[in-house]
């Protein structure tokens, strides 16, 4: 298995070579129809990835396989599960894919089966929960705990956030609601003032959740929250549970009822399925809705192993984006949602796929002579259609889109108006959207002229429920792997966050000269 | 006064001359402080526009001057605001300004003056909402109503909902929230039961908002809420309110309690100023703070009256922005606000912005050569640091930032932990990222080497309340007029919207052939 530039590669001059494909012509008649049925990829837990109106066409594809071929993304998928250092910036192993299921060897490290580790932390919170339920794990007057309070800030709180607002209404209805979440991560004091305003401290757990137990915000909205749960009368030590690493200052700390823990082997973003979205979703939901949202992940990891891209739906979801950002020149891609409940999943696959893949060196931390990863956006539909999707339209610039679409609502509660249900409008409007993007609309008068040609690609499932979910979380975690492997980029550290903590470290020491001192008067910082 | 397309300004080949400054050599040392001091200009409300990390100096700033001079910016705005139809397309007048303040003539429209129309409509709320606080009207057990909740979906909802969670923290610490505001959006029906299950229907008053009466995903929503309201027991028209124009089948309809009208004359993006904000945002916080809003907004107008640019920040903003895009070729722009209580004002922006300048042609409805606006996402500081700032800092692309920063939080308590307050923290962090963004660090090891020339600006205020709010919305949305001013679009329609909302009827009516039937069936709607 060798490691190269992906511009050494004998795909890159031959994609350079491809004649784009035209979606507005390749759409059109009855041919679009054969496309859709063509043109899509099973993925796990009955889903499927629709990329019919990309711009690809069986020639394209060929060569696509040929690069997954080429760049050997399947050995590096199963180097990386077998527990090889993939992440070469920082020396680790990457794992968060064992958290839900043992996709090749046992891996070792630290002296354990890491399977076996993060079997035992969902095991030990599992247990915590039952605890809380039933009232052995009480507050000081002896009353249950109803809320869930995530201090966390980044991976520590977009994933959990975005899967929690993923499946509240789902378990509201289903009656598995456990306990509210809610989520402070921001350092400005606002975040926790206002969050606090919304609970009750009395009857709240508090997760303070930081690998390294050193997280500026974290360890700042702690003591803001302890102040909080003291200024309540309270013990905040009856309060507070921690999420962290075996070897940080927070783990086995009789500060905390119980600590829960994660590993280097798993970055901020993809810590999901471990311990730091495990503790906050099995209480929320019970730990059966966190192990059915891992569960649904597995399936779709187990997909991700397959070499031929027409089996594996994050690979070619992977090669396609690969394709759109370095030959058809797209720098952006939109996420789009149509399920209200996605409403901040967005912004999860932004931190994802940014963090992962903004680089501008090779694994190796040699400079590259290509881009990596767009940037990501989105908002859910059809909430967007209302806002920027007229850019999307008729704007100067093309940005490929990503559809995520359902056959039914979460909640079993709707509405049948002007003959239609609003799930039913709902799923017409992306069926709608996908067909105006990609053919257009000719008009004399050219303002009400849609060029087309814009390519979309669609992941369909029945319902949004924690199998479908995880599969989702998983499906864009891979893609975001794949694409990392092709750029032979590190998708696994983050150098590029230092600088600015180390900066404002100067800021708060006063060790400023230049404009970083004219600009902390500007702020009234001096 | 002419209207010519930008590039055929001799503006443009000066522009397109320019050497680009790079931000890393001039931010640099006590250069660098004395640009922080000498790039900004004064915005209203002792707040400021800053803009030293910017690709200009003295030469690019003149002939930005002389762009403004030759395209005639300021003669165009006194147009606008004088009342000529601005929006082509449609044929119709813009006066979302006019809301907040008269800033020339009498404008005189469907028989009425429409500075008196709208100050009615405003003095039409704030009645009604003495008459909820104090009583007189009450639900059907005559008991007062607690809460309010907006039923609208793009203009209706994003800059309201961002303006209401700017504010919500603010006016809790300072007593005067009234009523708490929730939205119901988006057709997914899971929206509305979501929303739904946090409110008491029995104190809730309902406010639907719809120009025209007919837009579908809140005509559905209207529905729904209406079924719940019965099932509640309750009278629907004892609930709900509606705004909407004159001439819509809302207004004047005893299906409400009473309803406030905006006009043809304000687009759903700039309707915040309207009964669109006023309604929800005055029931909310007292019709005091609305009007305060209204009055930082005003300020801000009357200097986007000047024809110096750098007495002009919303003009200087759009200029820059210009520069950026169409000769620095940057296609997206950051929105960074560092106040958790900012966090869907992106939101708002992106629609601002995107649906304002998403355009391809210009306002005589002729194809335009030169790109126009760009993509806007954006989170609050400090998270976004804990994400995607990963990819700004070391990703292959440049991606111009637009930071908002306060000297104070708004909700008066704070926590000093390592001999800094939380403030100072949030502060010290957008301060320090400016700078790392614009000079990046050299390192020997290419993973933590960054190359700096990050282009940024800040608008800095005193602390967010209702002027200073409303001070930033104004500057955005005279920004984006201005940038539209200088590609010649017509930053008021949105055609772009209408493609996909005909293509969802047919599905509907199961009126499709080729890839539209065979995407219908995908998604389980035939």
């Amino acid at each position: 298995m060798e490691w190269k530039n992906f511009d050494l590669l004998d795909s890159y001059g031959k994609l350079k070579a491809l004649k784009p494909v035209m979606v507005k012509d390749v759409m059109a008649g009855e041919n679009g129809a054969v496309r859709v049925e063509n043109y899509q990829v099973p993925m796990s837990n009955g889903m499927v990835y629709n990329f019919a109106a990309k711009q690809v066409d069986d020639t394209v594809l060929d060569v696509l396989q040929g690069l997954a071929d080429e760049a050997e993304l399947t050995a590096k998928f199963e180097a990386l599960y077998n527990g090889a250092v993939i992440n070469t910036g920082e020396k680790r192993m990457v794992l968060h894919q064992l958290c839900r299921g043992q996709l090749g060897n046992d891996v070792i490290a630290d002296g354990v089966n890491k399977r076996e580790f993060y079997v035992t932390q969902q095991k030990r919170i599992a247990e915590f929960c039952e605890k809380v339920y039933s009232g052995e794990i009480v507050n000081e007057n002896g009353e249950k705990f109803t809320t869930i309070v995530q201090i966390g800030i980044g991976g520590s709180d977009l994933g959990p956030r975005a899967l929690y607002l993923a499946l509240e209404g789902w378990a509201k209805v289903n009656n598995t609601l456990k306990m509210d979440a809610k989520f402070i991560s921001n350092v400005d004091p606002d975040d926790a003032t206002a969050v606090l305003k919304t609970v009750d401290i009395a009857h709240s757990l508090f997760v303070v959740v930081s690998k390294s137990g050193t997280t500026l915000e974290t360890l700042t909205n702690e003591a803001f929250v302890k102040n909080a749960i003291e200024a309540a009368g309270c013990n905040p030590s009856k309060h507070m549970l921690a999420v962290t690493s075996e070897t940080s200052p927070l783990a086995n700390n009789p500060a905390y009822l119980d600590s829960f823990y994660m590993d280097d082997y798993i970055g901020g973003r993809y810590s999901s399925s471990s311990a730091v979205g495990g503790c906050v979703l099995s209480l929320a939901f019970g730990p059966e809705v966190f192990a059915r949202i891992m569960d649904g992940a597995a399936a779709e990891d187990q997909l991700a192993k397959n070499a031929d891209i027409r089996k594996n739906p994050a690979m070619m979801d992977a090669l396609i984006g690969v394709y759109e950002r370095n030959f058809l020149g797209y720098p952006s891609t939109a996420v789009l949602p149509y399920s209200q409940a996605l409403s901040r999943f967005p912004a999860h696959l932004q931190q994802l796929d940014m963090e992962s893949n903004g680089k501008s060196v090779n694994r190796f931390g040699e400079p590259i002579d290509y881009v990596t990863g767009p940037t990501i956006f989105g908002e859910p539909g059809t909430n967007g259609q209302h806002s920027f999707y007229q850019l999307l339209h008729q704007g100067t610039d093309i940005i490929p889109l990503q559809f995520v679409g359902y056959r039914n609502n979460q909640m079993d509660n709707d509405v049948d108006i002007q003959g239609s249900t609003s799930q039913q409008k709902l799923s017409a409007n992306v069926a709608a959207q996908i067909m105006a993007f990609a053919c257009g609309k000719d008009d004399e008068n050219r303002n009400k002229y849609f060029e087309g040609n814009r390519p979309s690609s669609i992941i369909v499932a029945d319902k949004l429920v924690p199998e479908t979910l995880g599969a989702l979380l998983a499906h864009f975690e891979n893609k975001v792997m794949f694409q990392g492997f092709v750029w032979n980029i590190n998708s696994f550290d983050q150098e590029g966050v230092q600088l600015g903590k180390l900066l404002a470290k100067k800021v708060l020491a006063k060790e400023t000269d230049g404009a970083l001192t004219a600009y902390s008067k500007l702020l009234g910082i001096f």
